[in-house]
């Protein structure tokens, strides 16, 4: 019911880092995409046959040393249903191997149809009585615009499944603030708003590590903002997008974490999915490239919090 | 590039309405889920068939009726990836009958990623430099909490293929006010500047009826908010739940029309889909009785609203 699984996989590997599958069919490698297109055409089946394969790749070569993977649900969506199912096999091969697979869907809505959403995503579908797991992943990002009735029934789920969600607070776009730093009446910006709603919401879904199962997504590209929401929400796990491709580097990132070295986990996509392309090694050498890369990021990250104790 | 063609179906059936298809399989009648089971079992894809049969038989019912439908991508993914190509078909199905869909994901990311979401959606996906139409709806409703960049992917795509999006505003459910009527400093509620960031956003995709193809989500259950928000953003084009099992009617829904009755479509899923059910039909006759209910809402509206007008 909290993110301990999570937290305990962070500290056995001593890497707080997930990495991000956002296949793009430009970072799949030509061989990968010839043997797809072989079995199924250059067609959305080939495309995710693709992603798939280029995935399974990504997950063997990282899954003993990075903890969690972050598959981005667009990137699935934009290959059609055939996407989505090699989002659904993407997220059960990584479970299989052992990682915690947050889904990146940034799901929102009104508790009826949010209790859909965290039946596809977290728990499961009841068909003429009995449950069948449909998406299953470990945790899901949500947005909180809709308040509290849109997240009180992914609570349950979580609290059901022991999983955890990861609600939007303050994101790593260059526009976030247009809205989310804005001053409300009483001198609090739009994000801690939100930011204090995660830790009102996360005091239901207690961990034994002192955060609850309620995150928060706060971007690498705001330091200063990702330091005050550590010392304002001291029980809320951040996960931060925006290292690397985005611009934050480990300095950025290193006010996201407690005196224990624990309370964020670090996002990279591009920078590992795309080493083997800024390595300029061969395509068939894409898997290793990105554990190159995974165990440089571990390196600077480790090097700024020291050692990461529960 | 805007909301012409939804609105130019709406003047001509004289009908402001749009059938949500939120499908869950204890609104879909005995007969069909025992077709579906008999071919693919009492797992998701027999599910997943019962999902599509049943909006099937909705559309016929509605398509000359209801000039738009507006499936909830929640009720689809709950039954897996089979659920989603039940969605994709479904759309397929309503465009065929000529309906307007409307696909309800509340999608929202930062602009890389929304380029993603806005191919899967609006847009097509480039394979090997082939552009393939994933699921290909008519408008997409988006959630603006990241701000411009957000949403500029999606307009790019509105205007290629005379599209349109719908952001959220102000929410139908209990606790929408919880962030989105807070008050920023100078008096401003947090979904009046949303609403002013749509009107804003909408200057890209002017349309020939005075309404831009960035319209805004505003729920039947807050006429007060639905009848400040009309006057003041007199070139968003509203989409309105909350009607019927939500509580809203035609007297709360009264006040986002304009004077020429344009300016919203009222949306009915419940209403519409379980009209077999409080009828007290029989199963079989689920698709009637949906119609006979869409006839009774547009009825109510347009007693309420008099003539449209283009």
């Amino acid at each position: 019911m909290s993110f301990d699984r999570m937290i305990e996989r962070i500290a056995e590997l001593q890497n707080p880092t997930v990495a991000g599958l956002d296949p793009k069919l430009s970072y799949i490698p030509e061989g990968i995409r010839q043997e797809a297109y072989s079995r199924y055409g250059r067609t959305l089946e080939g495309a995710a046959e693709a992603l798939l394969l280029f995935n399974k790749g990504l997950i063997d070569a990282l899954c003993d040393i990075v903890p969690a993977v972050k598959p981005q649900c667009a990137y699935y969506e934009m290959y059609g249903w055939q996407g989505v199912k090699a989002l659904h096999e993407t997220i059960a091969y990584a479970r299989e191997k052992g990682m915690f697979v947050i889904t990146d869907g940034k799901r929102n809505d009104i508790g009826s149809t949010m209790e859909a959403y965290a039946a596809a995503h977290l728990g499961s579908t009841g068909i003429e009585g009995e449950a069948v797991a449909a998406f299953d992943a470990d945790a899901l990002t949500v947005n909180g615009y809709l308040g509290t009735d849109g997240i009180q029934p992914l609570m349950k789920a979580c609290a059901e499944g022991d999983k955890g969600i990861f609600v939007l607070v303050k994101t790593s776009n260059p526009s976030s603030g247009e809205l989310q730093n804005q001053m409300l009446e009483g001198g609090q910006t739009v994000y801690r708003k939100m930011g204090q709603m995660c830790e009102e919401w996360g005091k239901e879904l207690p961990g034994n590590y002192g955060y609850s199962g309620v995150g928060a997504v706060v971007g690498a590209t705001y330091p200063a903002e990702l330091e005050e929401l550590r010392a304002a929400l001291p029980h809320t796990f951040f996960l931060v997008p925006g290292f690397g491709a985005q611009g934050g580097a480990a300095d950025d990132v290193a006010p996201g974490f407690d005196k224990n070295g624990l309370g964020a986990i670090i996002n990279s996509s591009r920078g590992i999915m795309c080493a083997w392309q800024k390595e300029k090694c061969a395509g068939s050498e894409y898997a290793a490239a990105a554990r190159r890369e995974a165990e440089r990021m571990r390196g600077q990250l480790m090097e700024r919090i020291g050692k990461i104790t529960l």
